[in-house]
């Protein structure tokens, strides 16, 4: 079974502000001109309020779409540490985050383009259909959500009536249950196995996971942005390889 | 030399939602009948996100404005412990809080009243310009800002064309030089004290300092707003004291 | 089948020190004239440097032995939010807990008598031996572990050589597993059901759990010690009734 | 006037174990060869239970002498913005953290050689003598402090019969006053100029202060260790040049 070829041009994102007080993540600036949406750290899991500010100024002269990057209290862990929380704590965690990075926002005059959960709270969203729903319920009025099709992150917003963004990932693998493989510390990839990887979930739908079996990935008629972490080693040739899979793609369909 | 007498109807605003986690601070749902502002506590030195879903909830029941109360980055030390940041960060830290209360005004659909610093850090804003100027570079625009007639508070949101309250104290006491006299930890009250503290303020425009010298107060035009604290011991007490002289003083002008 | 009685002095044991900066948890001093053992919180889940120096130097004056009480890194959810972490990072956070508690009783010139997890870090102890044993790879050589006998708890510390003494609960209800029922937020309890369920337990070592069966609680020749909580609400009557009841316990059985 | 040769072989010391979480901060294992001392960060400025674990191996492995290296609680500031707290607050800091280190190291059986206070709580303590004997009252009996000569630090460790070493900076300038330099965010160094700093300060107690005004450095007896900082921009190069003009210094003195 094939499914039909995606009938959105694929966009780019990238988790931004990702740096902690005097401590560096990603090389930001190296990366902004290659990126279209941004997801922007907002202080629970990384950023601060300076990084914040900085990020979002540094997004706006590149004309770069701003998405809020909400994540679980835990910078020691960068929000990759399971957190047991109630559907009423996800949700006002949720508000609370998106709140502040619109604070900035404002203050920059450019509006909020999506929200895009951080590392575990993401992958608790795929697999648990309430979590999903606690966490959208914090998110504004007409903000899509950017998550994985096919999981409780689909389901849940569009119960929820929430416009949904379809996700493919160019440096987390997948397990056989279609899940993403979160490691609390990135590794490196081969640049050519990104190629591969970005390029089979492109034109297939589908992709190779850790166990060797084939998962499919149907983004159905969703606009879909393919996403890659600055803080992976080698991020740069990561998202660059990313970015040449992409454009191919998309010319290849005239988009 | 006497003021001119006040020309506002006195109001009263108490600080709210100051509890963290587990941990309680004031009576909120027993002051609640008795304000006319809460500011509201944004996560920094008390306060967290399921605390101030709560709480703006319960002000919107109560019909109360709502104010930001942003402060040090600093749960432990209640923000009351002095911290020297630079400008930029004064300003981020004031953006990020604002922001997030205001995720949870709009989820509720109410508005932002008033932003009114907290602790230590209206304490440094008083005697410090340059810090008075940079949190207040951080209010969103059209807000007024709570703050101390007379000093670098008031003088900041002039130059900056921000709507400026005057406050008096129920419960905090003057040094002679006209600055407020911020302990870590609330003291308790004598009730006839507080009538008197009160009572001076509002009709006098002056108070007696804490080494007996007299120290004018003059609230000029400002809409005025008299501020008591949650964590005081006996609150409730003096916040009820200090609403029957705020009572009587409006009475007594009509108002 | 009835279990052999109980060999010895029954003791009773109350988280102290749980306070946080400028907020209060329950009423230590009130406490320390009825129990045995005090275990200290260490800042990980309450406490902090000063709350620790000043607790250390209550349990002195009191004479009563006092425990380290390593929680989860969170003070927001009181140690009772789980967050999943490796077993290297579980042994990590015990050694520095247990070390900045010793640094205190050192200060002091006190011994430290046993470690007692906290909270959920507790329940996740008895659930899961690697959890467990990774916790008891961090407490100082020669130093006994509080837990609940017949749970992996038991097994790691038989395993590690670590003496163990076997916990009741006075103001915590169990599961029909023999696991402990762990709210974020304490409950009040009837004092008449206090009472019941510790003679119940000291008595019969057993329990009725939750959904009403009956829980085999054998402690074996372990040296016991029952535990209440300094956060329950209305603490003061829960710890006045255990202690009755462990006094009427061992005065039956001439200890 | 000059001051008398420096008695003691020169040494070298580097704060280690700044990183935190996932995030990184100098490249220790590079520089553990080169070193004689290190100062493993004790979690309140930065470093974090597994990094402590992980740092004290790594000193053990190459034989350093391991020092406590307590500063203020402030990761997102990295113990460089200045906190206004209580002597007992001060005193219980040091206590915790030493006390957490003290934990590793019986964990793998190595001693405490020294405590060297971080960043601006340094600073703090050289400027102001009741803050520095506050620190210093929470290190425990028999370990010595490193610090400035002619400071505070001097002065307190002498009256509370704290074994003095005295330290000269690598990488960081001095003020008029004698005082050091501290930005929250190191600069980076021309190596010529690091040559003459460290130089300059082991042949002549001297130094060409910020102003160009030469500031006495008199080590008198003490023991003495050039300090360096693992997290300025081009550490190892600093750190190998600092090595050299070391071994040079000692060599010519026959030690």
């Amino acid at each position: 079974m094939t499914a039909p070829p995606i009938k959105h041009k694929a966009l780019l994102n990238v988790d931004m502000g990702e740096a902690y007080g005097n401590y560096v993540c990603g090389p930001d600036l190296e990366l902004l001109p290659l990126i279209d949406h941004a997801n922007v750290a907002c202080g629970f899991h990384a950023g601060d309020p300076l990084i914040m500010q900085e990020t979002v100024r540094n997004c706006k002269e590149y004309g770069i779409k701003i998405g809020a990057h909400p994540g679980l209290p835990d910078i020691q862990g960068f929000g990759r540490r399971e957190i047991k929380m109630s559907p009423e704590e996800l949700t006002a965690i949720t508000v609370y985050q998106v709140g502040a990075l619109k604070g900035f926002l404002e203050m920059e005059g450019v509006p909020l383009h999506h929200v895009k959960p951080h590392g575990i709270l993401y992958g608790m969203m795929c697999r648990d259909y309430e979590v999903a729903r606690a966490v959208m319920e914090g998110i504004p009025k007409g903000i899509p959500v950017f998550g994985l099709a096919g999981t409780n992150m689909e389901k849940a917003a569009n119960d929820l009536g929430i416009t949904f963004w379809a996700e493919m990932y160019g440096d987390v693998k997948y397990n056989s249950d279609g899940m993403l493989v979160i490691d609390r510390k990135k590794k490196p990839w081969d640049l050519e196995d990104v190629r591969k990887h970005v390029s089979q979930q492109l034109n297939t739908q589908s992709v190779t996971a850790v166990d060797g079996s084939t998962v499919q990935l149907p983004v159905k008629d969703y606009p879909i942005s393919i996403c890659c972490h600055s803080d992976s080693p080698g991020c740069l040739g990561i998202i660059k390889t990313t970015k040449e899979v992409i454009d191919e793609f998309n010319k290849a369909h005239g988009r």
